[in-house]
């Protein structure tokens, strides 16, 4: 398999921009988060004043055979459904993107049907994985033409001048997809992973925790092995999302992580490229239960918590903002020295 | 003492707003507390689509006799160092506001010597507050006058298309006067409330706090009068913000609240104006003790917490950027109906 060789942080920008920071029109320390967010980005992206111009929003739209089992509150066909309302501007990732004058890219690489009549682009791989409660989800080739995909798309934003990257995404029954990639990788059992996703009852949220428990046991997933991880339990969307993750950075490109569907196909990027994990920021807390557990294996903390659990990349997408008020503040503020301003009381 | 006559909230309004946001393409609730944004806005706007155009940010300025007391890191020059930066630009909040498309107004209520040569609106009151350890910090015409002069500033701004209001502060002691003032509001022990500001040592924290103590001793406020609080431990740049928020909610439009100071203003603000703090968001959590302490007895909730306590009102800055997130959402997110989604498995 191909191997992602992802470059080591750069310690000593951080260094530097931590020392920088210091010497800013405030005191020490008072812009809390922010000033650990900049000095992320200046290790990331190697330099001691670090920038962010353009984020580039790339949602992977695909569906989910193991709807089958009836682990959804949405029929599968509400993922056709909600990628045509993305093509068309009226999903809440539109919104926060135009917010954040982000460029914006849909690929659909498994939505279930023919290729959209609406504007997505079609990088289809297959329509739908297969029910992996009872067979591999895909095939290996299958996998890795899916993270090829994520990364070319990615490549492709970057061309476009994006440097921050948010990856969404669409696809009913993905938090289960997402709850077995993560056991898998973690080792957690998937009764601190499965949630209500868009809104299971409390009977349907045992069966899912029964579904994806004995998935797992049936397939018997390598945890040190992404693509194996990937073909038994994985989704083509999440796939693709990795190696969106990978693209990002092999390039030095800060990713900033959504909720668990994003996180999930962190895991596995992480697995598929060691080190991809130091280039992510973690937007925002979900109210899914197995995000906490799956960001906490990650090592990361959120920039925010809305209490939000929509997916698509909208909690990446709104904390960009605040990641853009780490930038300016690190560009714009004036020093104590430019400023003439006093130091503290000796 | 004049009354202030405070809109109520409009709770139709707000049903309203709730039920629409259902119909939006989303699983209910799943934009946790952008939701509860939008909603708390419309019943302030009294319209079930809320709009947000612009912010006002409106910083006063002011020195407090209470330095003499040696409770602050920094001297007390440093109120005019700072004010001289934030004319020019190189403040944080500057910068922040800048990234917001805010309209800025920096305001001198009370700073120590003469005014400004720099751009700073002089409305000095008097040059710093008395040393509210030995005597009343203002007598009871200054603060008529300064809470009148927050009140005109920010109806200045709404005349200019602001429509949600930030109010930021700069004085060098003044997180020892707020913790006299919340204190006072309160009825809390200022053990609770007194914090390291912009940085003191232990020792004198603990000198800090028996300042406050002997200082609500000596005077023996009424809980109850606003203007007795500011007359006696208040500031002027708090009373300033104070006649602000009154102005803001007289009008309907949102206050978003920073940290300590900007709190223990809203406090006394809903002395003067019962039901202010109706019209108000709290923008993030501070790292400031006595802030959770403020924002509990308001009964408000912050939308982030980025370990941030530089006030200026940068918290409430960069929170609005999260608050637009909420009115985007509510104004250009497609309906299951107009998108033709599919609603949930029955």
């Amino acid at each position: 398999m191909d191997a992602y060789i992802i470059p080591a942080l750069d310690q000593h920008a951080g260094e530097k921009c931590e020392n920088y920071i210091d010497t800013l029109t405030k005191p020490v320390g008072s812009l809390g988060k922010l000033e650990e967010i900049a000095i992320q980005i200046a290790e990331m992206q190697g330099q001691a004043m670090p920038r962010l111009e353009k984020l580039g929003i790339l949602v992977f739209a695909a569906d989910h055979g193991i709807t089958e089992e009836g682990i959804s509150a949405f029929p599968q066909e509400v993922t056709r459904q909600m990628v045509t309302n993305m093509a068309q501007g009226g999903a809440a990732i539109n919104v926060f993107g135009r917010q954040q004058q982000a460029e914006f890219s849909l690929v659909d690489v498994g939505v279930m049907g023919e290729k959209f009549e609406v504007p997505v682009k079609n990088r289809k791989i297959r329509q739908g994985t297969r029910n992996f409660a009872n067979e591999e989800a895909m095939t290996a080739e299958e996998v890795k033409r899916a993270v090829k995909t994520g990364y070319e798309e990615a490549i492709l934003l970057f061309d476009k001048g994006v440097d921050c990257l948010a990856v969404g995404e669409v696809g009913i029954g993905n938090t289960t997809t997402s709850s077995a990639v993560v056991a898998a990788v973690t080792g957690l059992d998937p009764t601190e992973l499965v949630g209500y996703g868009t809104g299971i009852s409390s009977e349907q949220h045992l069966h899912k925790i029964k579904v994806v428990k004995n998935a797992l046991a049936f397939h018997q997933t390598d945890s040190k092995d992404g693509y194996d991880i990937l073909r038994k339990v994985g989704g083509l969307e999440l796939a693709a999302m990795a190696g969106a993750m990978l693209a990002a950075a092999s390039n030095r490109i800060p990713i900033i992580l959504d909720g668990f569907i994003s996180t999930a196909a962190a895991c596995v990027a992480e697995r598929l490229g060691k080190g991809t994990v130091n280039y992510m920021l973690l937007g925002h807390q979900s109210m899914e239960p197995g995000h906490q557990r799956a960001y906490e294996y990650l090592g990361k903390e959120p920039i925010m918590s809305l209490n939000m659990r929509l997916g698509e990349g909208t909690g990446a997408a709104v904390a960009f903002a605040v990641i853009q008020s780490a930038m300016r503040m690190i560009n714009e503020m004036a020093t104590f020295e430019s400023a003439g301003v006093s130091g503290k009381n000796e």
